[in-house]
């Protein structure tokens, strides 16, 4: 491929980032603070993974990038608010999210709250409108595909499994199904939008959530131990937090080493997912080796 | 018409309950707790006048009633994540809610989050369903409205100005806004998914649109005429808790009397925009009149 990995990244979160801006104009009205905290809670920061995801699978089927843009805006969006909520002193309790302030400490908690709120009320909005695409059953279908992957069988679920599991001792299979619902289901998803955009056949469609799957699985072990071996300098938030809020891991469970071969295996077996697609979908098979290799 | 208003409310509200109890079974696993949490804040109470609006209005158009008591679900489940988030203590921390403990009460700050946040995601959810509609444009629009009512624009915007608003003094203008977009919005989408589902010609959309906006209006004033002079036993929640927080009111603003003149001239108004769809609307405007007379 001509465009290296790490400049495809960055040129997408440019693309999902000026997307963002546009699709949360601020109001007069004494309502501006809302969408200034919504603003602060998605821009200006991230990887952008979810979003570029969305980009690279709508690409493989010639997807406009404008439409693209407007739904990797909306999975930032929906994992942006899920980042306000858990940061919030009730749930985890952080300071810090990509070497800022957490959004309750930089505006306040109530504030907080209603921005993640409308945050996800946006997510689903900008699926449902027009402009991101003409045919009113893709629209259905990216509203429902992503209600499954966020709510309560997937990313909220998850995160009450996670609350809950704190200080237990969980097997290998329930932290691998606990990792699936809170990360690994929107990333699935912002795999399969492309698919659902691009109105591709069911078996694309599963070659790429399968793709999602791994990738997904990969990235929370990758994140796992990057807990563990990270710096806070590297990480732009608090590191070592799992062990100490006796968090469930593949790491605790599996040890370094075991789960470090894991997640490479997770990675490998991510990429054959996408051979039929050839050069086009270079990027993502890179991803899927990055996932493993990243250090933040 | 031969049922009075009271028996189609209570009829109603007893089709939504169930209807919700259907749609929020608990599954297995740890997240078990996350949808307890969920059926706790929607099932058991309320008057469902939300559903009951959806429920008349489709009504009007002949609409499957089973279709129209998932799309009242939904609207009740919206404004049950709304009512649990609003309560939290970094909100208006409140403890009783529907005369009982509310969410975080009952489970905790944390769950109630998760469970606020499940609610809004199954609302969603539930409109994208196919078997809500077998046309996936009213799908969408449904999706589309009700994201427009309960977004940044809409319910949350409206309780941002309210928090802001505390004890500053409002114009009646303000509070007329803040109180459209707090309450309004999604009183007037419960009507009008009733000809969103009935795929309803839009002067008769219309129509509902603007009974539905004078309702809430009138709805929102009687409310806090009836804080101010309301007990505790009547409302099954703290009375009197407006004028403590220095919550801006149209009662505060124009005094208890105008501010009932103003009720009833709302909800006189609002009868007015059915005449067109005769017997059939009886009981949409007996709610009308019975808004300004309720006394809880």
């Amino acid at each position: 491929m001509s465009e290296t990995l790490a400049d495809a990244l960055k040129r997408s979160a440019a693309e999902v980032e000026h997307a963002i801006d546009i699709l949360l104009p601020v109001p007069d009205g004494l309502e501006a603070r809302l969408f200034e905290a919504m603003r602060y809670a998605t821009l200006g920061g991230g990887k952008r993974m979810r979003g570029f995801l969305v980009m690279q699978s709508a690409g493989l089927f010639g997807v406009d990038q404008n439409c693209a843009a407007r739904v990797a805006a909306s999975v930032e969006m929906l994992h942006a608010y899920s980042l306000v909520h858990d940061d919030l002193p009730a749930m985890d309790n952080d300071d810090l999210r990509r070497g800022k302030p957490s959004t309750h400490r930089q505006f306040d908690e109530a504030t907080a709250i209603l921005a993640g709120d409308a945050l996800q009320t946006r997510a689903f909005e900008l699926l449902a409108e027009p402009d991101t695409h003409s045919n009113p059953e893709a629209r259905a279908e990216l509203v429902l595909a992503l209600a499954h992957a966020s709510g309560a069988r997937g990313m909220c679920g998850g995160q009450m499994m996670d609350m809950l599991g704190e200080g237990q001792v969980l097997t290998a299979e329930v932290i691998g199904r606990l990792q699936a619902l809170k990360t690994g289901r929107l990333i699935q998803y912002s795999v399969e939008a492309g698919a659902i955009l691009g109105r591709a056949p069911s078996h694309q469609r599963h070659l790429l959530a399968a793709y999602g799957r791994d990738v997904g699985a990969a990235f929370q072990i990758a994140d796992d131990l990057l807990d563990v071996e990270g710096t806070a300098a590297d990480l732009g938030k608090t590191a070592g937090k799992d062990a100490e809020q006796g968090k469930a891991t593949m790491v605790a469970v599996l040890g370094l080493e075991r789960a470090r071969q894991q997640a490479e295996h997770l990675a490998a077996q991510a990429a054959a997912h996408l051979d039929s697609f050839g050069p086009a979908a270079d990027h993502l098979r890179a991803l899927a080796a990055f996932m493993v290799t990243r250090r933040n």
